[in-house]
Parts: C-alpha cells; sequence; structure tokens
C-alpha cells in the first residue's frame, strides 16, 4: 500500500476490529465502505477520522456486495465476529470479485488449513494471541 | 523461563487460547492447573499433550483460585472470553497471590489504559489483528 495511493477498501463487519480499521484506514486517506447487518454497529465509527459510506446488509449476499462496488476495490478485509461469514465473503470476494488483496480475521486455528487451501488471507486472533503470551512467557 | 525450568501456571477458561496454551504447555512439560465454569469445556485439552489438572469453578472467586493453589503459581494466564473475568483474575493473581507473572487476554482496545493502570499485563487481540492487518496492507 504506497502511502500516496488513495485504496477502495471493503471493511465487512463494524464491531471492534471492523469499526478500528474503518476508522484508521479512511483516517489515512483511503476511500472506506463499511458493511454490517446490524446499523448500530456504526455508532462506533467516528465523525472525526470516518469520511467513507456505511452499507447495512449481509455480507453474504451478493447484491450487497454488488452494491458496495466489490468489482472496484482494492482490499477487502472480513472482520466480522462469525469467522465463517468472514471466510465466505472473502471467498466471494477473491473469487467473485477478483479483488487483489482479501484479509479475514478467524479465530478458530483449526480452520487456517482452510483458509490455506482456498487461497484467502487470513488472521488467526487466537494463534496470533497465543504465540505472543509464549513468547511473553519465555521473556520471564 | 529457562527451558530446563518446570514453571507451574494456572490458566483461566478453557476454550479456544486456553486449551491452545494448556495443551501447549503441558506438552513443553510445565505443571498446568486449567480451571473453567464450564466441565464441557475441558475436552478441548488433549490426552496426548495435557497431563496437568482441571479445575471447575469461577475462577473470580478467591476459594477456587486458593484450591488451585494460586499461592504457589509462576504464572497466571486469564484467557475466557469475558476480559473483564480476566482482568478482575489477573488482579487478584498479582494483589492477593503475589503471582510474578500475570498475563490476560483483552479484546476492547479501550481497556488497554485500566490494564496498564493498574499494572496487569495483556494482549489485545483487536489490536494485535488491526496491526498485523494494516502491515499486511503496507505489504500489497
Amino acid at each position: 500500500m504506497a502511502e500516496a495511493k488513495c485504496l477502495y477498501i471493503i471493511v465487512i463487519g463494524c464491531g471492534r476490529l471492523g469499526s478500528f480499521l474503518a476508522n484508521r484506514l479512511s483516517n489515512q486517506g483511503h476511500s472506506v465502505v463499511v458493511i454490517d447487518i446490524n446499523p448500530n454497529s456504526f455508532d462506533a465509527l467516528m465523525a472525526d477520522q470516518f469520511s467513507g459510506f456505511k452499507i447495512e446488509g449481509d455480507a453474504t449476499e451478493l447484491a450487497v456486495l454488488s452494491h458496495a462496488k466489490m468489482d472496484k476495490a482494492d482490499v477487502v478485509i472480513g472482520a466480522t465476529h462469525d469467522e465463517n461469514v468472514n471466510i465466505m465473503a472473502g471467498q466471494i470476494a477473491k473469487n467473485n470479485f477478483n479483488v487483489p488483496k482479501v484479509l479475514v480475521r478467524i479465530l478458530d486455528p483449526n480452520k487456517e488449513s482452510f483458509c490455506r487451501q482456498i487461497g484467502v488471507e487470513y488472521i488467526c486472533t487466537t494463534s496470533l494471541a497465543a504465540e505472543k503470551m509464549i513468547t511473553a512467557l519465555n521473556q520471564k
């Protein structure tokens, strides 16, 4: 992500992770669209940071993703609390819309191999936390 | 944590993170006790890796922590799904039982400053995932 380039980024899920990323990336000057099934979740978007668009809808529905102009997206981030929704939306972004960069959050380390199989880039928060904790213990 | 030293480690919460750590740390030769309020969660402990003890109980109750011999613990890890339970148990471990190393998992980045204030070491999975995702985007 070159500093000077404004990317079109779709963030799916506006919980803690999604809203954090949407606020940060919009504040950095990128064009950000956030999708969430629950409109109340958009309250976490900060007016002084987020200047993008909000779409209320189910991100596993093609019509919702088309409405978000996923065919134009440089980046799609799957950040809902449901890792299956993230993986499914990530697969659609990759296979149906040819999005160049797709990143999804998963919780279950057992789903890592499945993500690798289908070629969806992932961040597993459980593995990340476990690694960090084990590193912290080793520093004891 | 020197390789040769066997530590007494209490893991609170036997969900994905807690069970992963309990299996790994027990397998590394440490003495591990896992506490969870729901005994079904112990199913995630693998017989070929975990050789520690399981305690069913509420980890915010002093009696449960005493039963786990928290006064003897080298390390306490708060890994339940409820960050408030983790922080509370972490505070008790530190203040009531003088545990030398206490690590808790939190989800809400807004709780980081509170943890710093009370001197409880934390891993915030939301911040970790957000950092990792932003780094991955920068590598695009």
